[in-house]
C-alpha cells in the first residue's frame, strides 16, 4: 500500500515537514509495511519559501539589507540546489513583522530591502526568482525595490525622491539609465492570492494600508500617490499597471510589471504544480493531509482543499489530521474526507495542544489506526 | 544543533531511505530538538537509480523490453520530476539477475533491452540519461543496445547479425542510416567504478565473462570478437574505443562512445555531487552515516568513505551506524569516526539482525544516545 503524507504546517506549532515526520514515525512505529512518501506543502504564504528551497535541495543565504524604516537587518532567501533559482519572501526584508506596532506607517516605509535581496540574487547567477509578497509593511508601489536596482525617481526639480508611499505623488520623472543590467532578463514570479487593483476603492491603499498603520487621511494620500505613479508608468512605458493583483504587497507588482518580466500566480496552485502533487496523489492509495486549524477558509485556496480536489479526481481515500476542525460532517463529506483525526478535545486546552502538538498527534494517529484495525 | 543523516543502504535489509527514517524516528522519539536532515546515498551501484529518481522528485515508468535471452519482460526506469532526465540501470533490462544460473551465457546474451529503455526515453522527451552499468549478463559490446536504436550490424554477405557476443567477430559493416535521430544529441552519462579496457588480458571478456557463464574457450572467442569490433569502430568512426572503463557492462561503453555523446563518471563521486552532499555536510554539526557491513572495501570508493572525507574536511563529528563493522579502532580513527553503533553482537545471529534491522537499529541508537547523555 502506498501512503502519501502531504500536509500544510500546523501554524504556531509544527512546520509541514514536522507534521510529515510525526505522522510517518507514528505509522512506522506500528510496523506499517506500506511505502510511505512525504510531501510537505504550503499555500504560497508563510513557510512557502523554506519549503520550496528544501524541495529543490537548496540552502539559505543571509544578506544585509534595509528594513522598511531603512535600518540594516539580516534577511535570508533560499537558493535551489543547482544554484539557479531563488525563493524569497518580501516579508523577510520589508515585512510588518519587522516593525513594532507603533512604528507602522505606510507613508514612510520602503521596499528597498526587497530590492536588495533581488540585487543580491542577480549578482549571484540566479536566473529565476519566486517571490512571496504577503505580510508587507509598505505602500510604495515597489519604488524602494526599484531604487535598490538602480532606478531613480525624480521630482519636478529633478531632485531624487526617497522611495516611500508619501513620495509617490511627487514623482515626475523616472531615470532608468542605471538599472541593473540583468533585471530586465530575469524570470520573476510572484505568489499572489488577492485580486485587488493598484488604486481605487479596492486598491492597495484602501484595502491594505489601514492594517499597515495608515489613518483615513493617509489612505487618501497614498491612493492618490498610487494613481499618479500608475499614470506616469503608463505614459513612460506604455504598459497598464492597474491590473488585478497589482494592489498586493503595497503595489510592488506595478513596478515589477514595467521593470522586469513578471508572472503572477496563485501560491497554492504553483506549489501543487512545483512539487508534482498530482503525480504523487495518482501513485498513492491513501492520502493523509492536514492543517493546524480547519475552518471555512479551508474550503477556498488552502492546502487541504487542493489535496482534496486531487484525491477526489483520482478516487483516493483521504484522511485529514488537524489541531482542530470546525467543519460539519456534510462539509467534510463534500471534500471527500473519509476520516478526520484531531488533537483538540474537551480535555485539552488549545495552549497545551499547540505546545505538545507532535506528541499528541502521534498518539491520536496510533489510536485511530488501532481502532481501524479492530473495526 | 544540525544533524545530517546520510547513509548507504543496509544491503539485504534496509534501503538508504529506510535507514534514514529509522535513525530520524529514533532521534525524534527522544524529544531531540535538533534540526534533522536526511540524505539517503548510494555508490552508483544497486539502488542508485531509485535514489536519484526520488531525489529529483521523479517517478518510475515500466517498459516492455527484451531480456538478455530475448524474452519479453517488464523493466522500469526513473524519470525526474521535471520530465527531462532519466535514471536507468542496465541490470533492469540486461542483468544477470534476470537469468537462472544455467541460462548464463555471454555468447548469446544481448543488451537489446537496454537499448529499448534508451529508445523509450528518447521518444518521451528525455534530454539527459544516467545509466548504471553494473550487474550485466552480456558481452556484446553494446551491439544489442545499438540495434534497438536503429543500427544494423552486417556480416561479409551483408546479412544482418544478431547482436550478441558471439556475433562480434563476424561484423564487417555497420549501417547507421536508421539510427534514432535523437540518440546522437542526448547527453548520456554512465556510472562506472572499474577501469578495465574493452579487450585484452584486463578487458571485458577475460575479467568479467567467466562470472557471466563463459568457459575458457568462450572467453578467447569473446575477446577476439571485442578486438575485431573495436578495430571496425575505429576504422569506421575514427574514435578509439579501447579506453579504460570500456570493459564495464560487457563492453557497452564502446558502442555508446561512437553512437552518442558519452560521459563516464565514478558512481559515488557523481552521487555526492548530484545530491549536494558537501553543502549539507558544511551546514551540519553532526553527521550520521552508515552501511550494512563495514569492511576494508569501505575504505575505497564507498559511501562511508566519501562522507568521512567531507566530514574531515569540515571538521565535523562523524557517527557511523552499521549492521556489522570489521575495521579496527585505528582504521576508524583514520576515517575520522568518533562513534560506531552496530547492530551485530554475540547474542544476535546475522539472519535475525537482517530481518529486524530497523527495530534493532532504533534500539541501539537510543541506547547509544542515552549513554552519551549520561556520560
Amino acid at each position: 500500500m502506498n501512503i502519501l503524507i502531504a500536509p500544510d504546517k500546523f501554524k504556531g506549532s509544527l512546520t509541514a515537514q514536522q507534521v510529515c515526520d510525526t505522522i510517518k514515525c507514528a505509522l512506522l512505529a506500528l510496523n506499517e509495511t506500506s511505502t510511505i512518501s512525504t510531501l510537505p506543502l504550503a499555500d504560497g504564504g508563510e513557510g512557502s519559501c523554506e519549503l520550496l528551497t528544501k524541495f529543490s535541495h537548496g540552502t539559505f543565504t543571509t544578506v544585509r539589507v534595509h528594513d522598511p524604516l531603512d535600518r540594516l537587518i539580516n534577511a535570508a532567501y533560499g537558493i535551489s540546489g543547482n544554484g539557479s533559482v531563488a525563493f524569497m519572501e518580501m516579508a523577510a526584508a520589508s515585512g510588518l513583522q519587522l516593525l513594532k506596532k507603533e512604528e507602522r506607517n505606510p507613508m514612510i516605509t520602503t521596499t528597498r530591502g526587497t530590492g536588495e535581496l533581488l540585487r543580491h540574487a542577480l549578482d549571484h547567477g540566479i536566473t529565476k526568482i519566486y517571490l512571496g509578497i504577503g505580510g508587507s509593511a509598505t505602500n510604495d508601489a515597489g519604488t524602494g525595490m526599484a531604487e535598490a536596482l538602480g532606478i531613480r525617481f525624480l521630482d519636478a526639480h529633478s531632485n531624487q525622491l526617497k522611495p516611500t508611499g508619501e513620495s509617490l505623488r511627487y514623482i515626475q520623472a523616472i531615470d532608468t539609465s542605471q538599472l541593473h543590467p540583468r533585471f530586465a532578463d530575469i524570470a520573476l514570479t510572484i505568489f499572489c492570492d488577492v485580486d485587488n487593483p493598484l488604486f481605487g476603492p479596492h486598491g492597495a491603499a484602501h484595502v491594505f494600508a489601514p492594517q499597515k498603520g495608515a489613518d483615513e487621511k493617509m489612505v487618501t494620500t497614498l491612493d492618490e500617490g498610487l494613481k499618479h505613479y500608475a499614470s506616469l508608468l503608463e505614459k513612460t512605458f506604455h504598459r497598464s499597471v492597474n491590473f488585478l493583483g497589482a494592489g498586493a504587497g503595497g503595489g510592488l507588482p506595478a513596478s515589477l510589471q514595467v521593470f522586469t518580466s513578471l508572472t503572477v500566480v496563485p501560491g497554492i496552485q504553483f506549489i501543487m504544480q512545483f512539487t508534482g502533487l498530482e503525480e504523487h496523489v495518482k501513485q498513492a492509495d491513501i492520502i493523509i493531509t492536514g492543517e493546524g486549524k480547519i475552518d471555512r477558509q479551508t474550503l477556498s485556496g488552502k492546502v487541504i482543499n487542493g489535496v482534496a480536489q486531487l484525491a477526489q479526481k483520482y478516487h483516493k481515500r483521504l484522511i485529514v489530521v488537524a489541531g482542530s476542525c470546525e467543519l460539519s460532517a456534510q462539509e467534510l463529506e463534500n471534500l471527500g474526507v473519509s476520516q478526520v483525526i484531531t488533537i483538540a478535545s474537551e480535555h485539552i486546552s488549545e495552549d497545551y495542544a499547540m505546545k505538545h502538538a507532535a506528541e499528541l498527534l502521534k498518539q491520536r494517529i496510533r489510536e485511530a489506526l488501532l481502532q481501524n484495525l479492530t473495526v
